[in-house]
């Protein structure tokens, strides 16, 4: 047994992590959340660090960026007692949507929400598993913004600082709150 | 305020889905599960129906079909404190994996999991949100039983007996549970 009070939860979450070198490409380090997730103890101690962050901040909807965004969005909205909602990559919202689009390494991509998928007011916790260069977290910053949300904070596992992805998000007004962060891109 | 006891549960939460006509293409009914999602009330009703009916059934991992999955098998992972994995669409593991595909309407598709993903012998609820012919849920089933989980039942939101999905899980040999049916493709 170890007590949650005696534990530095950020070295332990961040050693749950697996990287995986040169994937998808070369040179790449890829940060697998995959171990962290299906370890019982650090699943939910993650979730937790969430809950605990948000808990008494009066938020009113959590979004979630497909498609690991979902996993810790869902937990974390069902445990504030709010909904979730789904930002999706372009074409798998069946319904009105609004659309943003951003930029890749090579090329470009475009995310969408539902127009009817949060209120004038609405706080809200916008969350993925990791920041990057940022651009998927701005494009689903600024749906929310287009519908009248209030977004609180973006919230990540893993923020990798070199590629600056936080540094843009911040600059952008929408504070970000990050488990750990890893050197390299 | 209404309370659990006196709610027809199956009917408030095939309410909350919202049918789109015609997506994603002409002569299907789209259901559409992002309501009820967002739905605070509804949606914790949808985890909590899954939640009591895994919660003594001894189940050590819980697994979630890519995307719509993640978002109802996490929040039960969470609340069972097992781990939650995620079966995804090809291409996007980093560690090792094994592949099963599957038929679709028009083609064929791929559904991956890390190698690493389960134990011999793990008790597996396997979750999505919708089953409609059946071929997705086959193929996490398939990837579970490869790595020796024992998947005690398949649960999902919404079945499409006309589909015959059900019909073709049971048939061989996985008990599903579904909270909800539509009449219709």
């Amino acid at each position: 047994m170890q007590s949650l009070n005696n534990l530095d939860y950020a070295s332990y979450l961040k050693n749950a992590i697996r990287t995986v070198p040169d994937w998808p490409h070369e040179g790449v380090m890829f940060r697998d959340i995959t171990p962290l997730l299906q370890n019982p103890k650090a699943f939910r101690l993650l979730i937790d660090v969430f809950v605990h962050r948000y808990m008494d901040a009066d938020i009113s909807l959590v979004a979630g960026l497909d498609a690991r965004g979902f996993i810790i969005g869902s937990v974390l909205a069902y445990e504030l007692n709010v909904g979730f909602v789904p930002i999706r990559k372009k074409g798998k919202l069946p319904f009105t949507t609004i659309a943003e689009g951003y930029e890749l390494e090579y090329g470009n991509a475009t995310v969408e929400m539902h127009t009817d998928a949060c209120r004038v007011g609405d706080r809200v916790v916008l969350i993925d598993d990791l920041v990057a260069t940022g651009g998927t977290m701005m494009a689903g910053y600024k749906l929310l913004q287009k519908l009248g949300a209030d977004v609180v904070e973006a919230a990540t596992i893993i923020e990798l600082p070199e590629l600056k992805g936080g540094e843009l998000i911040r600059s952008n007004g929408l504070p970000l709150y990050t488990v750990c962060s890893f050197d390299g891109a």
